[in-house]
């Protein structure tokens, strides 16, 4: 694996972007258009968040199915709005073998409608209820550019389906499982991301309203990270979901959905990684530690037998450790454990080990840290990762912080985003023409609104009639 | 969940495996035509499956991938072995949205051409082998006929493909990953399997030659339950898979590919199920343990108080168990966990605990095992979780072996199948013409050939010729 040159950060984003994902060997393009492959590596860290959010999702109640990956159009068009929202950006099924279909059938952009389907012939009674179902897929939206991780026709998510025989009970799971992914972003992804209502214009296709989580990227471009959706029971009126209530009446059931996308992986990319590669949160790292031995094998006795003993001690511990024993010069060694991201790598060398000494390198400050050779290495690998894991989320904290900011007329709107965009604060009062007018500069949307927060002015950064929201804006991927 | 009266396995046995399917909310049809639903019990055994063989992978030096869903016709149609394999059943991607598609696209039906599009591109030279990827994901092939888990339009699978610098090293690898497979079946699934090479008109489209495993249902039918190919270098050449090689020529990789699918949560019920639903062997049941309280919980708090014991314990030394706290009568409680499959269920009740006792219920042979409340409850637990799970594969055994049978006439084969179809033996002389002959007999298809066994007369079954193989042919789902 040949360490490939990455462009300055500072100099061309994008491209910075792009050698990072090519050099970490996250993902390539492939030879069917629109779609990306995962790699291992890239892979691996996909794995790594389906494991911690699958344990968040069951440890609060939610079980896991496969639906179907097509859809017959006229279960598709059942409830308007979604077809509407999905109908230009999906893939048809029109041949089966070499006869044409009846019916044509899509990919799955999303699956509401199948979820529908299904709970409407196993729910009778509220004793059923609630169901909070979720599946691990990919989708498919036929969009016209590609950007890895970012923007595919194919991408992997998650999606969760629940049905429930209250509104407050189907609001509340909307509210908790935009906590789950908070909390998952946070402890996790160490990326910390601002959370809240979407405007009514950028709210999904059929919900009542969209909850979102929004992080800001190193270059302060948002990336709208993962969403919530309460649907009342738009759904379950559209697909005669309905049960025998408690008052011996029929009643149609309030519904959510919710879910996060292998778009993660672009995020962690953005918000924490360098011009020498990868930087993974030792949380989501699918290998917590490299062991490097340096010298050859044959003249290097004492330097291997250590190094294994270093690697069996971590194994042991449930760090996740592999040994790095190739033939490549140290050099090599270094930068390829760097452009990887992984969190630490532990050199074992001639020279610290005459000092009876061992060498830690963080791989997100490259800064170095000599300990005996004898130490409990685990222990001391694993305050370290906890470091580095705290350290990344603050850092990436106090640059989101410096990069939100604070304005109070269109045009300080337009200067802020023409220097330096990020996270802009502004007062809206509601109405998608002052919407519609901020979009025109550099395609700035709102992310969310923020109900808790006090406003800046008490008016319309646009029209400059009363507002009623206070709402951060930015760019987005 | 109502406890669904099944069928005897006896008069219907199709019928008895639909029943179970559906008493156990294992799948159910969806509203898309020969697609199925996996329901939360189904999904939980393909989880456990996923987890156990994705160790067995990993620990055989595979790594995951993903690749696209999506097959561009040409790429397809590169290697004509396959395409003619596969073109009858593939669904085909003709519309974008609202455009027509300059080129078809088919939904995967296998992904040998994707993996060798991939690696042509990455592989430079002999140093990059081999490369030994997987991946997780289901596939769709345009069946007319549907039986859940056994034949569906779309199933879940893994795929595994790698590449090889030479014949003898892909060769290893198409037997080392039978022999996971086999051991998979054997200590996770309590399935003894028959393995060896089908005949050339029974292998896979593309390969070289197929390893196949082979289990037998409880009535005598065999089920095709996982493949490992052979390619040679068919694929390597058709897709232009080229390295650098040792002698600084330029060769063709040798390439593999191996499956196994959600068709064997159809083998686990065909093999271990009764008329009382659902049997599952211990070391895949996702709940080992159901713990059942007998009475009402206010009336009965030593009982709970117990229960809950009982449950921390085994819960503590991992141990997969649940508690049914649920006001159901205690039958319909003891029916519910039956049903499900779940390996053990413990009972505690007033009367045994007047005894100091609490009762276990084994639930492949129903018997009753009482214990001291005051043991130590995961040790016991774990012995006879063991104890199941050898008496499960012993009688699966015993039972395969009762129902394999020597012929050495057609006219044996005849009977035997009329009567009583199970693994048939017999000698073959290798000729197509005869195997089809065979066929005839109730659509009976070699299942491997043994090539250590010794023939049984010497001379073809049908034609009398001299023969080459002893072969295991039987009824196939």
């Amino acid at each position: 694996m040949a360490n490939k040159k990455i462009t300055s950060r500072s100099e061309d984003f994008a491209q910075w972007y792009t050698d990072v994902v090519n050099a970490a060997h996250l993902s390539s393009y492939s030879n069917v258009k629109g779609c990306i492959i995962l790699e291992p590596n890239g892979y691996a860290i996909w794995e790594m968040m389906q494991k911690r959010l699958d344990k968040m999702f069951k440890e609060t109640g939610h079980k896991n199915v496969a639906m179907p990956m097509l859809i017959p159009e006229n279960l598709m068009r059942k409830e308007g709005e979604l077809i509407n929202g999905f109908a230009p950006e999906v893939a048809w099924v029109t041949m089966g073998g070499d006869k044409k279909l009846e019916e044509r059938m899509c990919i799955r952009p999303t699956s509401e409608t199948l979820f529908s389907d299904y709970y409407a012939s196993v729910v009778n009674s509220y004793r059923d209820l609630p169901l909070k179902y979720n599946q691990w897929c990919s989708v498919m939206r036929w969009e016209k550019e590609t950007r890895p991780f970012l923007r595919s026709r194919e991408f992997w998510w998650q999606e969760g389906h629940t049905i429930h025989e209250t509104a407050d009970e189907a609001e509340k799971e909307t509210k908790d499982m935009l906590g789950v992914y908070e909390k998952f972003f946070k402890d996790y992804l160490a990326i910390p991301v601002l959370t809240g209502q979407k405007t009514e214009s950028e709210k999904f296709a059929g919900a009542e309203y969209t909850l979102t989580v929004e992080a800001l990227m190193y270059n302060g471009v948002c990336l709208q990270s993962g969403t919530s959706h309460y649907f009342g029971q738009k759904f379950s009126k559209a697909y005669d979901i309905k049960f025998a209530d408690r008052n011996n009446g029929t009643s149609y059931v309030y519904q959510t959905s919710w879910g996060v996308s292998s778009r993660m992986i672009g995020a962690l990319i953005m918000v924490h990684s360098d011009e020498d590669g990868l930087v993974l949160p030792p949380r989501i790292a699918p290998v917590q530690v490299r062991v490097i031995p340096i010298g050859k094998e044959e003249e290097s006795k004492e330097i291997y037998d250590l190094a294994d003993k270093l690697y069996n001690d971590l194994d042991s511990k449930n760090i996740s450790v592999e040994i790095d024993r190739t033939e490549k010069s140290p050099g090599f060694k270094f930068a390829e454990a760097e452009v990887l991201g992984i969190p630490v790598r532990i050199e074992v060398g001639k020279r610290d080990l005459e000092n009876g000494l061992i060498t830690l390198v963080r791989r997100d400050t490259k800064e170095k840290i000599q300990v005996s050779k004898d130490c409990d290495i685990a222990s001391e690998v694993n305050k370290l990762l906890d470091t580095i894991q705290k350290d990344m989320y603050d850092r990436a904290l106090t640059r989101r912080d410096e990069m939100t900011y604070e304005v109070k007329s269109l045009e300080e709107f337009e200067k802020q985003m023409n220097t330096q965009p990020g996270f802009i604060r502004a007062d809206w009062c509601g109405s998608t023409d002052c919407e519609a007018r901020i979009k025109e500069i550099r395609g700035c949307k709102p992310r969310c609104i923020m109900p808790n927060d006090k406003l800046l002015t008490g008016k319309c950064l646009v029209c400059g009639n009363e507002a009623k929201h206070l709402v951060t804006w930015g760019i987005q991927y």
